[in-house]
């Protein structure tokens, strides 16, 4: 992902912050590969009936997370911005839950260990990437 | 989009507004498709240079109804509902968002003047889907 | 979805086929958001372990409809046009591979039934689009 | 995106090539991320004009990159390897026709260049991933 950052660096809008901005894309992707391939193993898993809730967590922090990072990676300014942020605030919720629902699981599914530790990186990141808009306004 | 209303109908966790839902998970995936559509004859404008922003909130617009679509079509509860109900406030003021952008190059440019209908059309069937949730409890 | 061909009539690039285009991003959205409401109808099933093949034709079909959808909605030109029927004739396999495995299940579950249908008419739809590309040469 | 092959190692199924698929999961998404960045840099370079095969080969290889991370990261038998298998071809194909476009303005936009390096090493990824699923049959 330093590919990310680096195509930030050349951004003729020159982000005010392409670092926080390369961290939070890297992790709404990884974390949606992540979640993506967690929800496949525990559908795979004996017990996929006690899982259930943790699959549609995973599809849904996938589905949220790529949105997310493909905003995040656009320039921002009105209207746009506002809409960024609210996202972000919303892919910081999807992980939270998500992260809390695998770690139920940690203990038996390391997928599960793996993927709730992706999901906390992934809003820790969002979480950054808003402090540094707000830095700038 | 007979066929999701229809899919939902069947579905054994028996959605308490399965009408609602598919209308919006419908205007979710029509308005992906068109921003994505108008995007695209934006590019293809002799004046690109004034689209700029009309085809960054199609982007995002796009973006974040396939993400809201795919949400909304998995049943919800705890802490995945709270989750679905702030990605549908987001798509909202993304269709909204969007919506005034199209609205101001609608008079030259026709396929403005549709996509801006469909995010009307999507923020709606979002609003009374969220409406449905709320009536529940 | 009028949405989507009334876009394309008025994208200046003047598709030479907006109706085939239109029904084929139809097609592809919706039956991405019909077969992820079937990946969750069939989690829901107390069955859950004889659909976890048709979960995953649910989930791969929903992504690569996606993408397939988003693909058709930009205007083709040389390299791009081969990508783009390349990229119809997998969402054609992909369709065709899980309205089989839906239609084992459509007797017992009626969404299986309905995705199956939604599957065949994205195929046919795709089918038409490489079609009116050819006649154009 | 040490994630995704942490995941892969500890799914039930005893993927055959967990390094092979989680390079191939990481590369997608990595192009996915840059392939995004690079198309809103290019929309804000002054010679947008001549960037316009850019954007779409950009948002193409995004999209398509997306859904192929997707289809990888699940288990595959039958009908859905094959899938699978076409989905990576054209993956491929997608990230070498966006790659030599980028390459072709390389030299004035560094954002070029650095796109053009993730679609070349996703399309590696990607023929790595085919080779490893046939040494196995």
């Amino acid at each position: 992902m330093f590919a990310v950052k680096a195509t930030l660096r050349s951004h003729p809008g020159r982000p005010s912050h392409p670092d926080a901005m390369g961290r939070c894309i890297e992790a709404c992707f990884t974390c949606a590969g992540t979640s993506t391939a967690c929800a496949d193993a525990c559908l795979s898993e004996r017990d996929v009936g006690d899982l259930l809730t943790c699959i549609r967590h995973n599809l849904d922090c996938a589905a949220i997370c790529t949105a997310t990072g493909s905003v995040v990676a656009r320039a921002k300014a009105g209207a746009r911005r506002q809409v960024m942020e609210s996202q972000l605030n919303v892919c910081i919720a999807a992980c939270r839950a998500c992260g809390d629902e695998c770690r139920r699981h940690a203990h038996t599914h390391a997928h599960c260990k793996v993927c709730g530790d992706a999901c906390e990186a992934c809003a820790t990141a969002c979480t950054e990437m808003l402090a540094a808009l707000r830095a700038v306004v």
